[in-house]
């Protein structure tokens, strides 16, 4: 059997419901024949490595650690899904110092056990602030991080096909940028449903704009709707993503939605900071551009952007990263 | 994007973890563009559809039901992950009864709904007795039902590897035959090390008489050590290797492992029993040969037939399939 590249891929929390469903979403996918699991849980990590041998991938090399030196030591690829989650009694704030820490020993992992490595997806939450603060720590070229953003795009685009009683794949276009959270910019003006830009529909009897902000409220609500109806966070549709971002790297295919990208553009505005913005995902890493829409979707891509600097400036007040101007003396790429 | 076929696949089981990886891996697999998810749990099903709609798979058309007139109208393809688990204060008769009822009707929409199906795997426990109660009721033909058999041999192949040190692909034949349990047959004189035969390593310095029987108990409890493990059942493998065997009979690619299939052959003494041989899956279904062994492993064989017809008398005994002599009434294929 046949494998993209036998380069060694590395899932951290892969004792974890995400994570075991990244290893054999990556094998399935045929990504690599070389791939370690990461978890601090021996026993869950055992077990879900033992599922994954019993899948009998031909021509396979599975291995399962505790180590971040054994998983990580000549990695080329790694995907993080390695968070801890929100538990009774925590403050928003606890949850982001604690997930910023695990970042930051992720960068510092990175650095110091696979320095070259060629990708680094990050998707435990909040992703754009762990994105980032994993880049600063890891020394890498900030085309070498992304961070999952695309379920957003992918939720807006699943609810307005349910809402036009059109095939999914039909709904093009959708795209939310900014943060991964309440305050993310959902544009309506690369959308088209059909042939029929969105912009054109909404307002009329096909989608009234009350419906449009009831469909723009269950894209921002789409992961709580998730754990309300299963009981559980997603954890299928972050594996699938995860798993092709990291596959475009590894042959270049075309990765269709935005990703969340290192920004610091003086011409833009957009100072510093991780966020989904319009993106290629290729052998080259993660690049693209700033989105275009209408003044009132570039001021909600504003109000997100500023959103996620005062959660980066509280992260830096934590002293989990540095202050903004010496940020390139841990990152010289920065 | 292509699809093997745009035949329709109907999952069962779908809310479920087995059930809800199913989906996504044979969308991953890319096996059909048409899924039908059935599942009496509706917020579950909705949540795990809801997720594979997250993943947009492009071109897909994913549909969620508790409908079996739904989801089993026009399928080709099905696979049942939908049993009930042992529940505290279950006997083994509770549970071979539920599940064996479970499987009755199963055969029976697919009889009322799908009669012109080209595949049904069953995989819930006992699986060897819920195949043959489907197959009765279905009124398919045997070589058009087949059970998930592989995992006993896949875990024997993981055992060898781990205690030879070698890659898992490097122990080839392994093989389990008979039920889907404690009363399994370990085959030894199919397998090999490398190139070497594994009967000659057994009773060696390599592969001690005492290692070779820790081997094949940790064989036949190698479902309940993932239990032990990951605090859960095995749900990434057995999906899997479901998928798997669907792919074989949507485009004839070889699938490497025994599966359960009906046998009722004179000549080999194996009477009106579902169970795992040596078989292949193709665009004709299951088929394949009664496998050879040495004496011991041929009586180990008959010996895990007769308990499973002791299984199946049972269930006739609770009249959930009718008497050995009455099957042709009810599937004429029989």
């Amino acid at each position: 059997m046949n494998y993209l590249t036998d380069e060694k891929l590395t899932i951290l929390g892969s004792a974890g419901a995400i994570g075991s469903n990244m290893v054999q979403a990556a094998l399935t996918m045929r990504l690599t024949s070389n791939v370690a699991m990461l978890d601090p849980y021996d026993p869950g990590n055992e077990g879900a490595a033992e599922e994954i041998y019993h899948c009998s991938f031909p021509g396979a090399n599975v291995t399962w650690t505790s180590s971040a030196e054994e998983a990580l030591t000549g990695a080329s690829y790694i995907i993080s899904s390695g968070g801890a989650p929100r538990k009774e009694g925590m403050t928003r704030e606890d949850l982001l110092k604690g997930n910023a820490e695990i970042a930051a020993q992720l960068g510092k992992d990175v650095k110091r056990y696979c320095p070259d490595a060629k990708f680094l997806v990050v998707i435990f939450n909040p992703a754009d602030i762990t994105g980032l603060v994993a880049l600063i720590h890891s020394g890498l070229d900030p085309s070498r991080v992304a961070t999952l953003a695309a379920l957003d795009s992918t939720r807006l685009q699943t609810k307005l096909s349910q809402h036009f009683g059109v095939p999914q794949s039909e709904v093009t276009g959708c795209r939310t940028y900014g943060g991964h959270g309440e305050m993310m910019a959902v544009f309506a003006s690369t959308a088209r449903v059909g042939d029929r830009p969105l912009s054109d529909l909404i307002g009329t009897d096909e989608l009234t704009l009350e419906q449009w902000e009831e469909i723009k409220a269950h894209t921002r609500q789409g992961g709580k709707r998730i754990i309300q109806l299963r009981g559980r966070s997603s954890f299928q549709s972050p594996a699938h993503h995860s798993v092709l971002m990291t596959r475009s790297v590894i042959d270049g295919r075309r990765y269709p939605w935005p990703a969340g990208r290192y920004i610091d553009s003086e011409e833009a505005g957009y100072r510093q900071t991780l966020m989904a913005l319009e993106t290629t995902i290729d052998q080259n890493g993660v690049h693209g551009s700033i989105p275009e829409g209408t003044e009132q979707e570039m001021a909600d891509l504003r109000a997100s952007y500023e959103h996620l600097t005062k959660l980066r400036d509280e992260v830096i007040g934590m002293g989990v990263i540095p202050p903004l101007d010496q940020w390139s003396s841990v990152n010289p790429n920065l």
